[in-house]
């Protein structure tokens, strides 16, 4: 999997909240996905407890915004962006890992209080 | 470890690269650690193969600005900088893990060509 494929499915990613659109969420990890947001937390099982993990998210308005170029590596691609939700923003590095069939097969998300700013 | 510990880290690193002083890298990582760097190339293991990694990059005159405030979470920090070399720069974001005893026991780079600029 080359950067041109690891930076659409950031972009991709990007657009998902853009446009509120579960539908790319889904396509874009592997039904076997373990995402863990934050690091630190409870990671969520397999595709449909991710979607529902997301659901939240989208619905309630919230959107991305790169905070800095995507770094891709091996099979992983890093990302630091900016959450803007309706009354609070966090700072964000999010680590996306990949299988061979160019699903996200790992989703690491880095942030803490310190990163979190009301309104 | 708490946040600050953390972030205390963080910037010892960035003061190792600024001094070029090997031993900050040498109080900074557990004996067993291990640095991918960057992800996807063969991993330095153990604090010797580690230090003689960084001997090359402190000789070299290498100095770290950070781009973006440093992510605390769980036992690790992801945080993003740029590495500012004799003739390139390269934006780069680290992940640091700590064992329970503050020191790093995992440290993975992600950058890629894309990331690499002359001059």
């Amino acid at each position: 999997m080359d950067a041109k494929q690891k930076l659409a499915a950031v972009d991709r990613y990007v657009e998902a909240f853009e446009k509120g659109d579960l539908d790319i969420i889904r396509s874009l990890y592997a039904d076997n996905a373990v995402v863990e947001d934050p690091v630190g937390t409870d990671p969520h099982h397999g595709l449909e407890a991710i979607c529902k993990f997301y659901e939240g998210a989208l619905g309630a308005g919230i959107k991305l915004t790169l905070s800095g170029t995507p770094r891709c590596a091996g099979n992983a691609v890093a990302f630091p962006f900016r959450v803007n939700g309706p009354s609070m923003s966090i700072e964000v590095i999010d680590v996306f890992e990949f299988n061979d069939e160019g699903k996200v097969v790992k989703m690491k998300a880095y942030w803490g209080p310190e990163n979190v700013e009301q309104g």
